[in-house]
């Protein structure tokens, strides 16, 4: 069945995407993001350089494809029952990733390469966020609207990992939900 | 006096600074960062390619450059005697600049270009804020500590300016403001 073959888990496309992905995140966390390029990407995975033209047709294509692929079903959302207890754990799981150099080198690129509007580097966060929030008022509970929760605890994570040289204490991150909920 | 020439205001050191800071802003608003590069510039400005390396070394000393100046000094900290109105005065002068696309776009160029810690993207935000928080102390107010208001006021104001193609409303502006001081 020739014609299903490039999306059958674990076919050859599936592990030329995943040693391309790979290759992408380790060249990021070697090398400063202007000097990652699509032949290089290719050499590194061990892919014909034309195969990654073809299926990415640009780094830009590609490099948004890696970091929807890792900021996304990466952190589990927790139920705990409570949601100042959910958020603080989930923020704090997400602070601890953006706190990882590797992570904030692949989303520097990311927004580096990208033309305009929006970015991959969010994944499904602010569906995780949604989750927790809509499981509290199922319960009957009050709960913050997605945006402003984003606002209040999403915007401060990644504004702190990209844009400041300061550590993201689990105390600081307790403190956002407590700003939001309170 | 030749020993003081570089530094002169007025002088040719000033117009060749002032002649690249322009060439790297249009250039960035007409093309992806990734086709930007300093023999580019230097092309754009009539400089000598060696005099931009020579004094700037790298594309990413210069785009931080770039960016220092571009987000310092060009908002005026309001004085109305309220920090409510203060406040929201300029976070909205704040979010009409990050609204602009080539305001992005030189975020995104300095973003990807950067190695790490920190971004000249904020350039002398956290001074401003500090000041009208200053200022409602001495007035003998309350006000948040500037950590708190850089979490609540600049964080969504950079990630929604970067991560998403939400429009920033004033409505939306004015409500991060209420939240903040509630």
């Amino acid at each position: 069945m020739p014609s299903t073959t490039s999306t059958r888990p674990g076919g050859r496309s599936a592990r030329v995407r995943a040693a391309v992905h790979h290759a992408v995140e380790e060249l990021l966390s070697e090398n400063p993001a202007e000097a990652v390029t699509l032949p290089l990407i290719a050499a590194r995975a061990g892919v014909h350089p034309t195969t990654v033209y073809r299926r990415w047709g640009s780094l830009a294509e590609l490099l948004s494809e890696v970091a929807t692929s890792r900021f996304s079903g990466d952190i589990v959302v927790p139920d705990s029952g409570s949601l100042r207890e959910d958020l603080e754990r989930w923020a704090i799981d997400v602070s601890t990733d953006l706190s990882d150099p590797d992570t904030v080198a692949l989303m520097r690129a990311t927004l580096g390469s990208a033309a305009e509007g929006g970015c991959a580097c969010v994944g499904d966060r602010h569906a995780q966020l949604d989750a927790m929030l809509e499981r509290e008022r199922s319960r009957g509970g009050k709960a913050p609207g997605v945006q402003t929760a984003a606002d209040a605890l999403l915007s401060p994570l990644y504004y702190r990992a990209l844009f400041t040289t300061e550590p993201m204490e689990p105390g600081w991150v307790r403190g956002l939900v407590r700003n939001l909920l309170r």
